[in-house]
């Protein structure tokens, strides 16, 4: 398949080459030429911006930072759209708002191409293994023709239904309760910390429990370093849970547990934590309760 | 070692017979006779009182419903306290406020008795198999001195502190967990059904991204179903964060994710949903935004 890849950064990259070696013809663009070359390198082929990239493929695939980016690169003065022939695929694999992605499908209809839903997860780590989840809302047709591009890049492969938007739910979901798990840890380990618990015998207690999540294992650790590596910073979670509760508000639905945690993030945010590492959202907790004693 | 053993029900009266099997002297009572005379038939002792029980006991184990029931079997009419040896170990195994296991301590202390605050984990199923979790604070010699009677019950016992109050803290953090953890499964849940995604699709999503918890694995099926068996029920909750929130407000702790989570369970309850099993505190969401498309 001919394949069009816009966005060779940590997660790009890796995906890109992976293409090459699954057999596709990539012509990969990024605004770093040095990325470019890289690809080249590994028996991709370079293009010279995004419209060059995008013409004559089968299948288009946005790994950008976002919607407007993803939207800039379609319609904006890349106007890659206008070089992709018509039926051609556009794989929106960034993580953008539900509302967001059903706009943008629209569009890409209205040029005559077909936009597969198609927000990803599993990381940098996931990228190089070939092991991401896929999260795709698309029509049965346009699911069955990207499959094989799926399956060079992903361990685990969601259709969740035809319409897009619902990609970027699911996808929105376990955000969600990403956001709230991590802010819920805080949570417990601040009692924890308060009453005078061992935090590591804590988080032995829950690990082995019912109240286990895998937020736990992951951040519980860093919420016990004053300063641990930043691996995904608070200011994430205040855009994740920004884009969860901007849903809410569109649909008007209430989602008490979503919000109590994005007052959190806010707050470790406005503290100046912004930049640290989001198990540091116990710091707010810190700052609001106190670190003393019972 | 000469155990008294009050209260046989569900989880009491497999815990007893793993004691006498594991070689104890085990004097049993219950309110319910056939309690006592189905663990006599296992080789225990039929005792006639909480107070014959305990009399002569080594240690006396409280597996009773809360923290005033354990008080009430040691210094209200039953009167156990007073037929323990003088430096007998009492093991409050109740879930309590940590508060209320502090102030039972002392009042076990007073009485010349050596009380270990040890509430267990792992439900009925965990007592049959002898897999408890235990959460023990108690003095170094305590602990070790029942380390003994713990390893015929549990499968991990964790030594919390030395300070009665910090096993009860370890439980109630664990409590807290799993009751925001459970209504933030629903509040996922429920953003799926009202978006349209598949709940079968999003269930499995989850259950392999970061946003995984045990609560998620175990109640996420039951959330799917409009009348699910009972094995946790809504009022449950209601009792276990309020005993979260009773526990802040003495310590002037806020906890917004807990209070939020307490909030949803509450409303499910007020709307008559108290008895159902806690993954239906879904339907509080279902009442607060509808069940419609978006």
């Amino acid at each position: 398949m001919r394949i069009g890849f816009i966005g060779l950064g940590a997660m790009g990259a890796p995906m890109a080459e992976r293409l090459v070696a699954a057999g596709h013809a990539v012509h990969g663009f990024d605004m770093r030429p040095a990325a470019v070359q890289a690809l080249a390198a590994q028996g991709g082929h370079a293009a010279n911006s995004a419209r060059e990239a995008a013409a004559g493929a089968d299948l288009l695939w946005l790994m950008v930072v976002n919607g407007e980016q993803a939207e800039g690169v379609l319609f904006g003065d890349a106007a890659a759209a206008a070089s992709l022939p018509k039926g051609a695929l556009v794989v929106a694999a960034c993580t953008q708002a539900p509302a967001q992605a059903s706009a943008l499908a629209a569009r890409v209809a209205a040029a005559g191409l077909v936009m597969l839903d198609a927000p990803v997860s599993g990381g940098v780590a996931g990228a190089k293994a070939a092991a991401l989840t896929i999260m795709c809302s698309a029509p049965d047709a346009a699911f069955a023709a990207a499959r094989p591009v799926f399956e060079a890049l992903a361990k685990r492969i969601f259709h969740v239904g035809a319409e897009a938007g619902l990609g970027s739910t699911a996808k929105m979901i376990n955000q969600l309760l990403c956001g709230v798990h991590i802010a819920a840890a805080a949570e417990a380990m601040h009692v924890a910390e308060r009453a005078g618990v061992p935090l590591a015998t804590m988080h032995e207690i829950i690990s082995v429990s019912a109240g286990n999540s895998w937020m736990w294992g992951d951040r519980g650790p860093r919420m016990m370093q004053d300063d641990p590596p930043v691996t995904s910073a608070v200011d994430i979670f205040v855009k994740d849970l920004g884009i969860v509760l901007d849903q809410g508000k569109r649909v008007h639905q209430g989602l008490p547990l979503a919000s109590a945690a994005m007052q959190m993030f806010l707050a470790a945010s406005g503290l100046g934590h912004g930049a640290a590492d989001d198990s540091q959202v116990i710091r707010a907790y810190r700052a609001m309760n106190g670190k003393g004693a019972k």
